[in-house]
Formats: C-alpha cells, structure tokens, sequence
C-alpha cells in the first residue's frame, strides 16, 4: 500500500480544467493528484532565425515553478538572475517532447510558445507539464485550422508523459513528491499513443539498476501514459464538439 | 456607461479563494474582474542583516506575472536575466504598504514573504495585489498566533489598495486594462479602514491634471477601498471562525 | 525652527550652473542646498522601435550616483552588475515626468537622452534631478531650434519638482538628509508652472497620514514649485538672450 | 559499413593518456576517436552547505569546450555570461554518475572536483567525459589513500558510458560527429562492470522509436560499456603498479 | 605647434580644487586641461578576505566615466551589466600604482577605496585619475594621522602619472584628446618623485616604435611628472598648513 | 642559477606542436617550460560593425584557463558569470599585438579569431601565448592565400613576446610561476623581429624600479625575442615546406 492507498499501478486523479486563464490560445488548468500546472500554448508569426525561410515552424516551451509552490519558498529565478540547470534540462525535454509528434513543416514559419508554470509541486511537475502541454498544443491547432491558417492539425500522434521509480525496492507509477524524495531510481517516460519511445530518462542518484527492474519500470509506464492519453482525448475531443457546435452555429445563423 | 456596464464609482466584482494552493502558511487566489493574482505568505525565521538583534520582524513582497498572463506572451524575467524596473517599483510598494499597518516589533525577528502572482492580468493588478496579500498576511498571522508564536495579531488596520484613472476626460474607479491603456491620468492609492493614506502614486503620461480632478479621483477610491476592506473582512472572519471551531473540535477531543 | 535654520516653507537656495561640463547640448550642475547633481541633455538622431516611423520623438532619462555622493561609500551599480530599483524607479520618473510637457510629435523622430548624475546627495536627489533636468532639456531644445532642426520650442509648460514630507509631526518643504531620515512620511511633487499636477508620490513608511495632512503638503509643494520655476526661467532666459546675442553678432558679420 | 570503416557494434579506439597535465590529483587526456577530453580531479577539503557536519564527501563536475574544439567556432559561456542549458545538463550528469558508484561516506567531509574540457569534439563528448572522468577519479583517490586521508578507495564499482543512436534505420554504437548529426534517436547509457544502469537519455529529435530498437541500443551499449571498463583497468592497474614499486623503492631507501 | 598651442613638453594647465564635493574623507576635483575628475578617498575599517589577521591595510580603486563626460554620450555600464575591460584595467592600474608608494603595514587593518569619476574627459584620464587621486589619498591619511588613527603618514614617495605619445612622428607629453585620437603610439608613466618606476605601459596601435622613440618618451614624461609633483606638493602643503592652523586653534580653545 | 638550474638570460625550452587539435585554420600546442598553450586562428567572412564597408579586416583574441591549469582549481569564468579583468586586459592585448604586424586592408573583409587556452599554467602565459598565436596566425594566413583567398600575407615582421622580472634584486628572462610569485617588478614586452616595440608593461606590485633597472631588463628581453622568433621561423618554414609539397603533388597528379 502506498502512501495515499493507491495500488503500485496506479495514477493519480488526473484532470484537465479548460478557460482557467484565457489570454493564451491553448489553455489548460492540468492536475495529477496535487501537482497543479497551468499550461498554455501561444502563437507567434515567426520562427527562429535557423527557420527562416524553411517553410517548417517551431515548438518551443519554458517551465518555471512559483515560489509558493514548493513546501519551503522557493527562490524565484528572476532574482537570482539566471535560470537553473534543472529549470532548463526541463524546458529542453517538453519541447522536443512537443516536436517529435509534430510535422513542423505542416505547421507553416510560426513558433508556438508552450509555457508550463507549476502553481503547486507534489512530484512528476515535468511529466504533468508535458501531458497538459500537449492538450493546449492541440487546443491552439484547432483553433488556428478553424481560423483555416493551417489545413490539417500537424499531429501525428497523442503523446503524455509519466514518471516511474524504485521506492525501498518497489517500482511504483507516478510517484508523488514523499515517494520521489525516497527513491533510489527516478525514471520519465514520455511515449506516443501507438506506445513508441519519445524519450527516456532513468538514473539512480547514489544508486544503480538492473535491465529487469528498467523494464518492469517501463512497462508500469506503458499502463499510465495509455490512461493519461485516454484523458487527454476525452479533453481534446470536447474542444472539437464546441468548435463544431459554433461552426454550425455560425452557419446557421 | 463604462465598456464592461459599470457605473463611474463602480469596483468589479471581488472574491478571495482560500486554500487554491496549500504550501503557504497564507495563501489566496485573489480576482478583481478578471485580474487574477494568487497571493501567499510565507514566515521563515530570520530577519534580513539590519535587523539582527533588534527584536523586530520584516515583511517582503515579490510580484510577477506569467508569461500567458497577458494578451501578448509576455518574455520571463528569468529568461531575461533580470528583474524590469516596473516588477521592482511594485514589489517594493507592496512591502512598503502592508509594513505601515503592522507592528514590527510585535512580529519577533522573523520575516514574512509576500508573494503575489498574476495568473491573469486585466488592469489593477499591483492593486489587486496589495488588497490580496493583506489577506494572505492575515491568514499567516492568525495561524502563527494559533501556533503560539506571537501573542496577538499584529496588524494595527485593515489596509486595501485600488487603482483609479481619468479617461476620456471622465475619473472612474477601478479601470480595466482597456480603460487604462485609454487612460490620461493613472492613480493607485492604498489606505486603511480609518481613510488614512498609506500610499498614493498619480501620474499623468504626457498629460497632467488639476487638484481638483485628484481630489474627485481620491473619493471615487475612498469609495473603492471602503468595499474592498468589507469584503476582506468577510474572508477574514471566515478563518477566525474555522480556526476556533477547530481549536473547540480539538478542545473536545 | 528646522535644523538649517529654515522657516517650513523655505526652499533651499537653489543655482543652475550652466557650462559645467561642455560635452552634452544642454548642461547645468544643479544645487538645491548641498545637493549637487549634473544634468545633461544629448539629441540623438534615432527612436526607440515603438516609435519608428511615427513622425514622434522620446525623452528617456537616467539617473545614478556616484560612490562618493553620499555619507557612506555606496557600491557602484556597474560594480553590482544591476541597477537597483529604486534607480530605475526614479529614472522612470523623471522620463516621464519630462515627457508630460513635451509636444513629443514637434520634436521629430529623435530621442532627447536626459543623464542625472548626483555627485553630492543631501536629501530631494530625484526632485532636484528634475528640475534641473528640465533647465538641460530647454537649453538643448533651444539649440536644435537654433540650427533649425525643430521649429518651435516644442515645450507646453515649465515643469519642477520638490520633496514635501511630515517630520514629527510637522509639515516641511524641501526636506535635507537628516530631516528625510527622521520623516514619517516622504512626498515628491511634480507640477508645472500653472499648477497643474504631473506626478504626485506620498508614502508613509510603517506609517500612514490623513488626507488633511497631504493636503497641507501640496499646498507647501506648490509654493516652492512657484520658486523653483521662476528660477528655472531665470537661467532659460539667461540662455535665449546669449543665442539671441550671438546670432545677431552673427547676422553682421 | 560506416562512414569511418567501422562495424555497427564496434567502438573507436579510446586511449588514456596519464600526466596529461600535472596539478590536479587525477589527470587524464581521454580519446574516443578523435573526440579530446582532459578529465582532472582535484581534492578540495570542504563540502556543500548541505552536508556540513554529515561526515559525507561531495563530487561534483564541471564540463566546458573549448571554443577551437568544434568545426565552427564556438562562442565561450564566459563571453556569453552564462552556462548553457546543454552544458548544465551534462556536468549534472557526470557528476551524478560518479556519485552513483562512489560511498560517499567513506570518503570523508571533502569534494572532488571533476573538470572535463573537450579540446577536440568528433561526437560523444559527454560519454567520453564521463569514462575518463571515472579514471582521474581512481587516480586521485588512489592518491589520497597513499597518503592516508582515506582507508579505502570508495568506490563500488567501475562505470563507464557510451552513446548508442539509430541512423538511417539502423542502430550504431559510439556516433561519431557525422553520425550523430544524421541520427533520429540518440541515447547515451551509463552503466556499471556488473551491467547495472546508472543512467539512460534517449530521445527522438522529431522522431519516435520502438521498445524493440531501445533493446537493441541497449545491447549494443553493453558490449561497448564492456570494452571501455577493460581499457580503464589497465590505465587503473598502471597507477596501482607505479605506486606500488614508488612506495617499494620509498621502503627500501 | 601643437592643436592647442603647446610646445612638445608642456603640460595642460593642472588644478586640484578640495572640497568640491564633503563626504569623503580626502576629496579634489582635478582638472588637467579639460579633462576633469573627481578623485576621492574613503576609509573603511576592514580589510579583504586575504589580509584578515595579516595587520596589514589595503588600496583599492574604482573608474568610471559619466555618459556626460565623452563627445557623443557613453552607454552607461550598470545598464550594460558590466564592467568593460577598458575600465577594469584602468582601476587595477590605479591602485597598483597608488600600492607601490605606500607601506601597508603601517596602514593598519582597513581599506582605502579610491573613487576616480571623470566628468569630462578630454584625453589622459587614467593619468589624471591617478595624479589625483594622490592627493585624495593623501588629503585622507593627513585625517586619519590627526585623529589619530595611524602614527605617520604611511606614504614612502610622492606619485604622480602622465601619457606621451607619437604624433604624426613627433613625441608629444599630455596628449589631448583629439591628438591622442591620431597618435600611433600611445605610453602611460607612473613614477616617483625620485623618479623611480612605478608602472610603465606603451603600445602601437597597428603600429610599433622603436627603442630610441621610447627613450625620447619617458624623458618627456619624466620632465611632466616633475611639474605635477610640484602642483601636488602645493595643494598637499596647504591641507598640511590648515590642518595645523586647526590644531593650533583647537590647542588654544 | 635559477630554481630550474637556467642563467639569467636563459629562456625555457620552447616547443610548437601543430595538428594537435584539427578544426581551427591555425592550430598549434604552444610550451613554453611547463607552461602550455592551445593557440588557433579561426578565420569568419565578416567583420566587426565599425569595419563595414572599409574594405579592412580584423583580428581578435581570446585567452582563458582551464580550471585544471593552475595548482590550485580556478573557477571557471561561465560559472562566475563574467571575464575576469585580468583576463580582458591579456586578450586586448594579445590582439592589439597581432594586428600591429598585419596590414589589415590587405586581409579584406574578414575577422580572424585568435584562441589561445591555457591547459596548463607555470608563468609567462600572456607572453607564451602571443608568441604561439602569431603561429597559428601564420598558417591560417598561408592557408587562406593557398585558397586564393589573400594574395599575400600580410604579415610585415614576425614577432614575439617575453616576461622580464627583478628577484631578489636579480634581473631574470622568461619567469616560472615560482619566480613570478616573488619578483618585485614584472614586464612583458612585445617586439618584432627588427627589434621594434610592439608593447611594453611594466609594473612594480608594492615596489618601484629605476631607468636603469628597466633598461636591463629590455636587454634581457630583446634576448629572449629574437630566440623566440627564431623558433617561430622553424615552425612556420615547416608549414610552407609542406604546403609546397602538397600543392607540386597536387600539381603532378
């Protein structure tokens, strides 16, 4: 029995709220258990100077955590004047998550910025990120294809994102911040629907692991991201019905 | 009549959200209108260097938005290396203004951190801010009382802030970020429940004013602040009432 | 009686010294008692990007002091590696300030860069910056005009500031060092010569003040805003009639 | 065949050049091909803030290249003002891995710096740093036992990394440049003498892969890791004799 | 003839005025030509990290320019974010110079911070700063001998600094600005009043020069140097005779 | 006899190993005794702004040190978060060197990028490194005019560079870090091979030094550089000798 009584398979509640903020084109409210991160997704008319004239478009994200999300404040970056290692190892990994299940040259020479700010930690704020991330990704490709700027939704895949670990010599899915501080072995998984490997990052802090454990890992991985995507289509099909809805709408009117 | 329906001396609708995030001792989801700023409060035992020694505690403030906060994806002042003139001229009014109704000395040496995160900005939020975190303060203090490590709560007023503007020739309460983009003269003032100034910051951008229009802009926020500190008070009162059902639950037990 | 021998509503003596330094279009070393500060004034040929293409010009400002302007070596900023925030708060200030009676779309697609930099500082540093500010900018104005690059003084109004405040107990214009040190509330004003309000900013530190009290500021701030600007025009004077002596010279050569 | 002659699971030829460089404790030119790294170990007596009075060692590392190491010219972090992303991502990595087979208890309140700075960089930088950094290591805790300051060398097992990726479809051991510049998925493994993992990163730039070709890396990565760890006990064996006979003759004289 | 009448071995007029600016405790606004500085001493009651306990005091000094002070305006370095490598090498030269003529040990544990603010540059501002700031150190050891802080004036030579340099082939003492501009070789001295080296810099810019040409360079600096050591003797004797007027007074009070 | 058993005018042994790394233009492991170099000149297609149009090439330069260099760990520059003052004053200066002995209009358009890396410091580095990277300058230069590129090479006179120094009263050539760290005066000169001075820095920490002294010490250096040069001639001969035989290879085939 794990410290809040789930099952050594099993997620937490995951919930996807829409509209929570409304300024970005994607927006989503995206909680596992207590870990809460607001993640949007915005569109901008321009690409990277390394794009310039490719035709291709870009997918980039920033990650950051409010000083009150934490147990103990957490200095904010800004202060200190630099962003932090992990701030950045973290940013790099959502967007290339993000890029791998994109056709970038479908998505014509804009960037789509993805932000994911944790307004409260409780463990997996990298792969909650990633999985809402990909909801407001969608959400804001909907609305560009309705406001008929791109002809088809660029995805070729769902994709989500889930941290695994060894916990006193259990492997465990979706560790939760108690459960991370104890681990010997922290594992992400971020894996697309058709259960293809985005990427993989395993690594025992004073600690190793063996082949069989990894793949018991993984394996417990491939369970939650195929319930994590499930949620994520329920969320992203509701953005079609409504958009539908107001198409037909609009042409009846 | 005002673009969103409101009479000239008309606040928007207020609410405090109590335990939206849950690491800070204080800590509330405060929303004017559509401004949304979460505010938090943290207590760490230590003061800063000058006041070592001197029996008294301090109280710091830190403000910052997200990047989707704002209509245009706003670039992260970590990313940018430093903090803008604009954050800093707010963090420090925020400090400023909830230190000149407590009573340092009372508090011990030991500082509180204010921290105050728009999450959705429109218009008002360095006032939203400020009203907000008096909250979030309160909620700390009554629970540092509780936890017997002050005596009393040592807050001398109730203290609210509000924004207040000339448009179109017109002095309105409580703009919205599209009557302040419009706006000729921008005032904040902060004061407590007895009409006494705490703070007050007008300025005219490439315009001025006369003394009269100020005068006809401090009553319209009188106004503003006499409602704001109501509704402070109805949120306060509903965690001294838990606080003491709780204490009377653990009497009982 | 205060401790320089004032009366209330004295100002200290105040000189514009002109020709300090030779470098800048307009110069004046500017004493309000024992603080000194140098203000210039350079016309550069270019706006900032949001102004490009907009037929209006910019005035932006900056402020510093030197280590040895006051009592206690200060550490130099470039030293620190960033501009404090009350740097930037006052630079902010007298830009703005500036630019509120400034006909900005006369003065053309060029940028007016205002330097104010303190090498004595004894109390009222940002108020004494602006009024000599204002002397640098006419002296620079009057001399694009003379090389015909402008076509008229594109200025609405003079323009002065002066720090008012409450020391126990007691109103006092123009406060020096030690009177600010033991002020319970500090107020700086910006008005123009017909008494209009530009910038008013009154806080009270860990303490508040009734509107009564600020009002019996104002009325102090605007007697010696009255004294300043006519010494202000003395020394602008003193300039046309040099440029006028000087093209007339010029004229029968 | 590969671009370079080489089989799919065949290592390029690695040395470890001893005496390199002679002020560090552990000193060692590491190549892979033609990928140059100097990989040092100096001995610091203190520890982090965190482990102050823990009676635990510290190891932590620090990677750079030189600006000549990379076919186009490479800016400094040092210019730039900061550490990139890329390089925080990888001195976290060494030293993260050395930590995972190294008792820190045993090692006595002191840190071990490891520096790794590619000179020459032909793909697999971070691998080959990591291999060599575990041979300086060796060399300065042998060092450090010789002279009594530790009973034992603390380290468990021998480690060792290499970079496996898929290019064009197929998998290939130890990329180098060319290689990885063609690559869709890229991992780097870390792992023990005894095939346990310390560490897997493997990601898809714009692609996905397979659990079955994650396999098949993994193999690949085993015999590679294999090979390395026999290279770095005969430079290990070659310390151990030299001291032996150093301390033979230091005997007898 | 030179642009402003000079012979080949003449110096611009020098001015020390004291007192210009009263916090510091050796304070003069020297002036060679036009080009002005303000050179301060201040004390300070410890010493760096590396002479605590050693008895031993310390010299250090600060430059910098005002953006006033050049023909077009100078971007200021705290905006920048940095110190240039321009101005650190001109303050480590100042207070190397200023070291080699004092007896540190006599100094006592505390620091002497050099402030050297050109506030109109016209040519050989490092020279002047260092002549200058001579004086300020002098003016504040004189103080600090009178209060009693130090037994002697710790200062074993007088100092002093000038630049030579190549003009169109003519060896030229004090160069101006507009000659320093043209000149092919450009050569800073610091000597004693005995003539002793303190510090001697000369480089061609896309240029070089012989031995004989150098030769001919120090006589001319050394012939400048004489002179304002003189100027220095004089304003440091008049600081001595006040002192001791004062003293005397004091006595007969 | 020195510490290393050499006379007073004795350089150490100087090599210049080329090809030790491959992707620069000019590459070339400078040693100078224990002191080691990676010297390399990249050549870029563009110049600085302040060249644009002109027709005139560049040459810059760039100096660090590997943490592992110096006896005891140096902190890196990137980690610090800026290039120490020494460092800039060693980089200008080994630029200003270089382009004092190349016509840079017959460079055309180009930037040339100079490199030089400490990998292991025992004294002398600046000077070590000057002299080394006027080698790799030279065969990037060769290189770029056996692409056609240049017609010749612009290079009018080889040049060199030393360090001079007074221990113990002696006059020395060429000092170790163990005489360095107790020399009372140290200079480093730079000189063609027609025994012009390219630049001169002499400087006595907390001591001074006579004309006569300084003289000596020229003589030493004049010694040195001419050695110096020679070598250099060596090396650079070797890479003409090859490129002829590469290009009549190329020319028969």
């Amino acid at each position: 029995m794990r410290i809040d009584g789930r099952k050594e398979n099993q997620l937490r509640p995951v919930t996807f709220t829409r509209n929570f903020t409304s300024h970005a084109m994607g927006s989503v409210l995206t909680e596992m258990g207590n870990t809460k991160v607001i993640c949007t997704a915005f569109v901008e008319e321009k690409v990277p100077s390394f794009l310039k004239g490719s035709g291709k478009g870009w997918i980039t994200a920033e990650y950051a955590m409010l000083p009150s999300a934490t147990h103990t404040r957490k200095v904010r970056e800004s202060t200190r004047g630099k962003v932090e290692g992990r701030t950045q190892e973290i940013q790099r990994l959502i967007g290339r998550a993000l890029r791998s299940v994109v056709d970038l040259s479908q998505l014509g020479e804009r960037t789509i910025w993805i932000d994911c700010d944790v307004i409260q930690a409780d463990g997996g704020t990298r792969t909650a990120s990633i999985t809402g991330a990909f909801v407001a990704l969608m959400e804001a490709l909907i609305k560009l294809r309705d406001a008929r700027q791109i002809k088809e939704i660029p995805v070729t895949h769902y994709l989500a994102a889930v941290s695994v670990g060894i916990v006193e010599g259990v492997p465990l899915l979706d560790l939760c911040y108690e459960e991370d501080s104890g681990a010997s072995v922290d594992m992400n998984m971020v894996m697309t629907e058709h259960e293809q490997v985005v990427e993989i990052q395993g690594s025992g802090e004073e600690a190793t692991f063996s082949l069989e454990e990894m793949n018991t890992m993984i394996a417990l991985a491939r369970e939650g991201i195929t319930a994590l995507i499930e949620a994520q289509k329920e969320t992203v099909n509701e953005i079609y019905r409504e958009k539908l809805i107001a198409s037909q709408g609009g042409g009846k009117a």
